[in-house]
């Protein structure tokens, strides 16, 4: 049952937290083979005590791959997963290239497993900030049918890679020390700033970010009629995305039903007592494979209105978990 | 037309931005007091080049003022407000003691300066995140009436004083360095983090700055069918507050209207070209006194809505501006 793993994009953020998974879900790996761009080749990365070196990627990179796991930007995805497939291998894909083409599985697999095994060679993983929303609301849509989701979130750095942590954390000591700073992976100051320009603006006024977080979510909850808008905000926090979620349901929900579906869902945890300042924060899903739920209120606006306070790790559950939970249904 | 004017809490992160904003403004001041806590007595502050005293507030402080800025906290403003009116002085009140009384004024100039003359002795000064969206959404609700406003904050720590101020500072340097952190302002770590939580929770589950939002937006824009949902948020940011806000309103609005509005509207600088990235960030926004509001977009997840980006500089316009606004009403 062993399988031959190659990860695409070893080197960056999410690359680096895959290896880590699938070590620490004891993913049954029979080889690994690690890729990365040119000027990563000759590092070596650690994985069950051992060193492997990374490979630059090519055409003759799959042989004999039974499992790819990519995370090294759309482009590459567009132009490497399909030679990937035609070696053999499943490409579990974590960037934006395939998650909208109809015959490509968008998988979260709490929410919708069951469209793994009708893949034809590529499955998709969501957006971040998608999965960290989709995991809690989809118990609640099975309940009481979601019809509307307004989102603001509070995504972390580690969402644009390794680049950008490093960023913020010399910008943040520069301003600290009244230095002049030098912007280079955002177009402005991160640091003790919010940067309300996640992706590339749409001609809507949409961000690209945005709009995944409404055609995502769609897809992955398999129900075109719910609304969506979304404003996404980078904030100078390091990993883990936070979003604040208003819904409006068919049915109505209180809270204390909220809080009982949400305690049964898989892959969700509630962080929900008020009384002792017990609520999600990013230090706090920094790290979790679950994601923290609080702030469960009724909303004082609407009929059947949910207001909801959520943090996940952006990395992992956002991201390398998702894929490797995803190739594991493959097994 | 000269005034006897007296600052009640002129040490805090409000009270010397209400010296500088008189300062600047050249508010007619014949005489200044300073007042403050017990622990800031013997202090001095620069005010037109000369140095005041700060001196103890007692219920004798008030003889002969004209104008009383407080900005001491509401239990001060409790305890000395009453003293102050019946010493002969208005008061401008920057708490949240008196905000919702019936016969005072709650007051945005840019909004409902006419209020300004109903007083009876004392005004009040709308909570800072409160100000900083009404200012942009008047005009908008009197084109179009708003009917539902679902509001995210992003709060720099200058909202809670001059000690969050320095613990952000503090705390991110000893993060950086690998130090521990003591949280002693905020409940958590706020730098690198952020706190669902500011004011106390209330019963409803929604906390004082929550319903701050609800409650004074419907009092400051006179129309209680006004219906307001909030989750506000402390975030890593020193000064200024930014707020994503998703409109429904009676009338539909175009983005080119809505843009047309605002450039027009008092107190407010559109800051809305993405094809240029320019839209609010909260390091743009600190040391001014407009609003900026960018990000504009036909909401696409209804009928009639809109969504906003807005950044304030809450010291400012969202308190001591404010304030020295309503005082200039009263020469």
């Amino acid at each position: 049952m062993a399988k031959n793993v190659a990860v695409v994009g070893a080197t960056g953020a999410v690359g680096t937290d895959m290896l880590r998974v699938l070590e620490e879900r004891q993913f049954p790996v029979r080889s690994l083979r690690l890729f990365a761009s040119a000027r990563s080749v000759g590092k070596t990365l650690r994985f069950r005590g051992q060193e492997y070196p990374v490979e630059e990627l090519t055409e003759n990179s799959f042989k004999g791959i039974d499992i790819a796991l990519f995370s090294a930007g759309a482009e590459r995805s567009r132009q490497f997963a399909p030679t990937a497939v035609k070696a053999g291998a499943v490409v579990v894909d974590n960037s934006s290239a395939f998650r909208l083409e109809r015959h490509v599985p968008l998988v979260v697999p709490e929410v919708n497993a069951h469209r793994i095994r009708e893949h034809q060679g590529i499955i998709a993983n969501p957006n971040c900030s998608t999965i960290i929303m989709v995991v809690p609301l989809w118990p609640l849509h099975q309940v009481a049918r979601i019809t509307r989701i307004v989102v603001s979130t509070y995504q972390a750095v580690s969402g644009t890679g390794a680049r950008a942590i490093e960023e913020l954390r010399i910008q943040t000591r520069q301003i600290l020390d009244g230095q002049p700073i030098h912007p280079e992976v955002y177009p402005y100051q991160i640091a003790f700033n919010l940067l309300p320009h996640i992706g590339n603006f749409l001609p809507n006024g949409y961000t690209q970010e945005e709009m995944k977080l409404v055609n995502e979510t769609r897809k992955i909850m398999e129900d075109d009629s719910i609304q969506v808008t979304a404003t996404t905000v980078r904030v100078p926090v390091f990993r883990a995305h936070s979003e604040a979620v208003n819904l409006r349901t068919h049915k109505k929900l209180t809270v204390p039903q909220v809080r009982e579906i949400l305690r049964r869902a898989p892959g969700v945890k509630v962080v929900d007592d008020v009384t002792c300042n017990r609520y999600p924060m990013p230090i706090e899903a920094s790290g979790q494979g679950d994601i923290l739920v609080g702030r469960i209120r009724e909303d004082a606006s609407q009929e059947n209105g949910i207001d909801l306070w959520i943090s996940g790790d952006q990395l992992l559950k956002g991201a390398a978990l998702n894929a490797v939970q995803i190739a594991e249904y493959l097994l």
